[in-house]
């Protein structure tokens, strides 16, 4: 059974501007024709944002009360990205992907660098190319690396990155992890497209740059927070305990699974449960300095990947860096061809042992 | 003698609405006043940016036959930031900066790393902190490594980094350099305050984040390419020569003088005449992967450096990392205390062997 999650999205019908509009079953409500609610015929979701937690909750239960409310059928809407995105950060969150990707890319050294269980890692990426799922994707050149020196050209090791996406509503520095909901309103599923040989070869001593900034394609439903108070657990023990400004008494882990379909064939199941630091930590981390957040700022959770194989949230931890290829429509296959299609969904408890559905994000791939 | 640059900002007298005025001397043209333009009514450039470079040169063309416009004493108004900063991306295109970068962090390698002489390394910024000179800056707080692990504070190594920025007005992707034109408007003055004791710590593997996102700062005046034609130079050779999309005919290399005062204490004297990587090969690079660059992008040069311990961009360079202070007041001086102000200012070569001013970029540091 499925309980709905009310996810917020941007919309529009034939040729109409597009508006806010939150998703009922296989439908869509028009908000603004059915609150008369000016904030609701905006092409994006930012200005209610803006409006904060009491507002949030007031229009959930409205909404939930309506009777017969103006609604599109799903099939009959064009979706939109439903957030101008302010600044995007991408974190690195996960302990078995950060892990992963150390024994690739530095073989002769600890799997995890010495500040990573001291702070979640993170970095600012590219908050213009972010895209709404369903928008193509196309292969990004760059420098490669060979033998002879750096050539450009299209990237041969073109990934993804199955990631949970969260939107702060209301801005504000030095946000302690317990006001997290006070700041942000809810969560998407995010595939963080990844140039890995673009990647290795610039990200020294910057952090990565083009390898990212083509395209990071988020779903078009943002889950309010209050869809997710069943999937709230505890986050894993960490060791060391963290210091005190990332401290807090709520439980922030999440209970999210994610699937990850490779031409529709379904390659891995990344379970968000286990991820080491809760996003209240990583907006706590991202604002005590003093940087202030704002509406519109998109953080990503980094990869999501569990221990066992088919749990990894990315194709070079999948197969190892090409080392063990995965079968696709019956082809060994390591990174991402022109032509083929990702989609990650995500589904999370709801009340009463129901689940709720999450959307997906979902892009193809056109050739350079 | 100095030419008029007629350097775009945005201003306010009394509790007016900001808009976009010119600076003539010392007084503030208002434009839309002046042109009965409503794109000048605006409380950022932005509008007028995404206009292009032809509208650009009318305008420029039209306010040098404005007869007596409508104009603000300097000291009379409010200059606000003059941008809505959409990306923000900072580059590290000094090769002396990089050098010495490396020399401090990695004494026991080889001073550039093997990409720096392939490609301008770059890494996305905070946009939502870039700030205009003359806001106070809060010393940032953030995790700092210690014997014992880390712990929580203020920076105890609050710097600055001397840069020039670009302002991106009319958007696109793939941009080669002979383009650059086309694209970029004008240019800032930036100081990307930087906590370096913050950075050190966090910076590995995804590159600097808090260590720098508290606060970028830049002058309230745009000066147009149109006005640095006399400045225009050869960048440096280039050993090896870049790749095909980073070459270009057109000299964009800029002789562009900058002074660095620490409490009204001129301590450096960068040239951006020996930056290694031009501008537009930053644009190009920037948009390379096909990730599309947007007006009010704004993107910066790295600290500027020159060979001479003078004319090191930032303190940890002047001051080799502490061990070879400079004496401000009278006492010897490493890093920033609270109270201390600096001021970045620019002039290049103007027509007819003038110069022209590029205006400043100040900030004080206010306590944690």
């Amino acid at each position: 059974m499925i309980t709905e999650a009310l996810p917020y999205g941007v919309f529009s019908v034939g040729g109409a501007a597009p508006r806010v509009g939150v998703r009922v079953r296989d439908g869509v409500v028009d908000l603004a024709a059915a609150l008369g609610d000016e904030v609701f015929a905006r092409p994006t979701l930012n200005a209610f944002l803006a409006q904060g937690p009491r507002r949030w909750a007031e229009i959930r239960s409205r909404i939930t009360e309506l009777d017969t409310p103006p609604t599109y059928p799903l099939t009959d809407v064009a979706l939109h990205l439903p957030v101008e995105v302010a600044d995007y950060v991408d974190f690195y969150a996960s302990e078995e992907h950060a892990s992963n990707l150390g024994r690739l890319f530095r073989p002769n050294s600890a799997p995890l660098l010495p500040n990573w269980r001291h702070l979640p890692v993170g970095y600012h990426g590219r908050a213009g190319t972010v895209v709404v799922s369903g928008t193509e994707v196309v292969r990004p050149c760059g420098q490669l690396a060979t033998s002879e020196g750096p050539v450009f050209g299209p990237s041969r090791r073109l990934d993804i990155e199955a990631e949970l996406g969260f939107v702060v509503g209301v801005g504000g520095a030095r946000i302690p992890p317990d006001a997290f909901a006070e700041h942000v309103f809810g969560v998407v599923v995010v595939n963080d497209w990844s140039a890995r040989d673009i990647q290795s070869w610039e990200y020294v001593p910057l952090g990565p740059f083009l390898g990212k900034s083509f395209a990071t394609s988020i779903s078009p439903w943002v889950t309010p927070l209050a869809a997710l108070d069943a999937a709230r657990i505890a986050a894993p023990t960490r060791d060391p305990e963290p210091l005190p400004y990332l401290r807090g008494a709520e439980p922030w882990g999440l209970d999210i699974d994610f699937t990850v379909s490779w031409n529709g064939q379904l390659v891995s199941r990344p379970p968000y449960a286990g991820m080491y630091w809760t996003p209240a930590q990583m907006l706590a981390h991202l604002t005590a300095n003093g940087a202030a957040a704002r509406t519109g700022d998109l953080f990503a959770s980094g990869t999501v990947s569990g221990p066992a194989r088919d749990q990894r949230g990315s194709f070079l931890e999948l197969t190892w860096n090409g080392a063990e290829p995965v079968e696709i429509g019956g082809e060994p296959r390591s990174f991402l061809a022109d032509g083929d299609e990702v989609t990650i969904a995500a589904t999370a408890p709801g009340p009463d042992g129901t689940r709720i559905d999450l959307g997906e994000v979902r892009g193809r791939i056109l050739p350079a």
